[in-house]
């Protein structure tokens, strides 16, 4: 099996190629030319830029807009790790599909549609309406005692991502944002940039679903304990992503890695989400320039990840929740972008006379 | 007709309140049961709640949103101070029009109403739909070598701002934003909150459309003129504006003026509504609790008026063009938190077993 989808997955890999300066340049063309001082709407002209770029496409429209939220349990959640026990991943789900969480009012208001997908619940959910189950394990082992995934699992893990890149792709989505529930999963999120950056746990370990000063110690004692028995390379991403990892976080990789292979930019949410656009950049550098960083998470290690990543966040409003409710802000944010490059009048449409602004 | 218009004014600011300690509490106790970690929905939630009590509802439901865009002419650029000659005004008076500017294209991303108000363009429009001619003067005077408006202007122009939000009020308009156009209005806003802070105008003057190193030196030079011929006084906030304000920002302090009156919540733009807010809030200074700061303006002065106003900016994309493009965006985000606070299901609504979250 791991030879199989290891080859499978080096294929979708081997497709992303950097982004095309023809459309970069095609974009900021028409950029310069707009009815205002020149470089005035900020970051907001370099999304639509980039947008346009991911699509190739000069004038691209966001029509449909969709977020995965991935779901899943964690084995380490035994030593303690959270504030919140183990079946909450699965009432959250519920929740989800009640309509009643964050990401459903927030996708709403975007204008997303919110797929959750059970990648390893420890729990059978009932056929519902807007859940895939996908189940690759129930939920990851103890990364204290043993790997949290075999390679294979994670494998198996990405590749219900990148398949629903794909489905995407089938049905015409123009941008995609990521999302995840887990209790537990602020510890191997940390763990995965701890592996990789060669930093200390303290460093890149906050306080998750808000956990007291003493359990704060024991997270970043179990986590220290976890790289220390299980030895991930750093060199080699999906050893990490097997041994401190979760089965969301690598859907969450496989998804990033589809979507780029299909040209389909991708909003990353927080902290867990960028843990999985660490591990897929880490396989293949170019999928940075896919992406959009939604925001600046409240957990220190995301400013970490972010550096890594070379990305910059589109807003800081202190979010520390999770389930794609800030990729859905910044989803509507890029489009922004992309509606300035595209509805906008340039001088020469507008009738405006051109000034010397050089800023 | 000073005198009749100052005993108005003054009603008007009577009339303004704190924000009702009730309707605060109320919406913080229905944030701290939701479903979520405690807390981590961040600053959406104090969107939320804010608005909740600006509006006496502890339910309340955005409908109808609308931004005044403020435009205006101003004598102090016959002294070189823009990179764009005066007609521009006008010249993107007509694009608004034509709906191919910033504001239309973020206005309607937001689902807000674009309202032009031509409080004093140096220009005869014809009629148009969704031009409101209310104009004070053909645009101010040179503040370089007089002061830019009689008291008598400044306070027509802070009665036009007032009637419009009386007017929003009528027409059942649940959130309001800022803008403005102006050649040249990024002097006036350096000068009054020069005037204010006490700063000098070198620390709170930047290129505004984009003026070269020795254009920038000309105007610093220009407001430090016209900051000693005139002498502003800091404790008579009228006598600043009208000294060297303009009329778009006399229009922008009164439409925020009449709002809070109307208990309206008001998404200020960037540095030139932020000046009219500081002029505001200075005659007021429970008006800050009626304002959302939408976003950091490039220009260096911004800053400084938003410490003053005890605000924090909701994002920073680097955006300095003005006509309401961060409004329309920061109306959109405390839509954002209004939605959380009222959308969003409890533990007990939604089954979701409650942590030991206190972070």
């Amino acid at each position: 099996m791991t030879n199989k989808a290891a080859v499978e997955l080096q294929k979708v890999l081997d497709a992303i190629k950097p982004l095309d300066t023809e459309y970069l340049n095609k974009a900021q063309e028409r950029l310069d030319k707009l009815a205002i001082p020149h470089g005035s709407l900020g970051r907001l002209m370099g999304f639509g830029r980039q947008y346009a770029a991911v699509r190739q496409n000069p004038m691209p429209k966001i029509q449909k807009k969709r977020i995965y939220t991935f779901a899943a349990d964690h084995g380490v959640v035994e030593e303690g790790v959270s504030a919140f026990p183990r079946q909450v991943t699965r009432e959250m789900v519920f929740n989800f599909m009640r309509g009643g969480a964050g990401i459903n009012v927030l996708g709403r208001h975007a204008g997303a549609e919110v797929v959750v997908v059970d990648i390893g619940v420890d729990y059978d959910f009932p056929a519902m309406d807007g859940l895939r189950v996908m189940k690759v394990a129930r939920g990851t082992r103890n990364m204290a005692k043993e790997p949290a995934m075999t390679r294979d699992e994670a494998l198996k893990a990405i590749g219900v991502g990148i398949s629903l890149a794909r489905e995407a792709a089938r049905d015409g989505v123009d941008i995609i944002g990521t999302g995840d529930m887990g209790i537990g999963n602020t510890t191997p999120s940390s763990a995965i940039i701890a592996a990789f950056a060669k930093a200390p746990p303290a460093e890149v370990t906050s306080r998750g679903t808000g956990i007291t000063d003493e359990v704060l110690q024991k997270k970043i004692a179990v986590i220290t304990a976890a790289l220390a028995l299980n030895k991930p390379n750093p060199h080699d991403p999906l050893d990490v992503l097997a041994k401190v990892g979760g089965l969301e976080i690598a859907g969450i990789c496989g998804l990033i890695i589809g979507a780029a292979a299909e040209r389909i930019p991708v909003v990353i949410d927080g902290f867990i989400s960028t843990a999985g656009a660490v591990v897929a950049c880490e396989l293949n550098h170019f999928i940075q320039e896919y992406l959009f960083a939604a925001h600046l998470s409240v957990e220190k290690g995301h400013r970490i990840m972010l550096d890594r990543l070379d990305l910059q966040p589109l807003f800081d409003l202190g979010l520390r929740l999770g389930e794609g409710t800030g990729a859905a802000l910044g989803i509507w944010l890029v489009e922004a972008g992309v509606k300035i490059l595209t509805e906008m009048l340039t001088f020469d449409e507008a009738g405006v006379t051109e000034g010397e602004s050089r800023f």
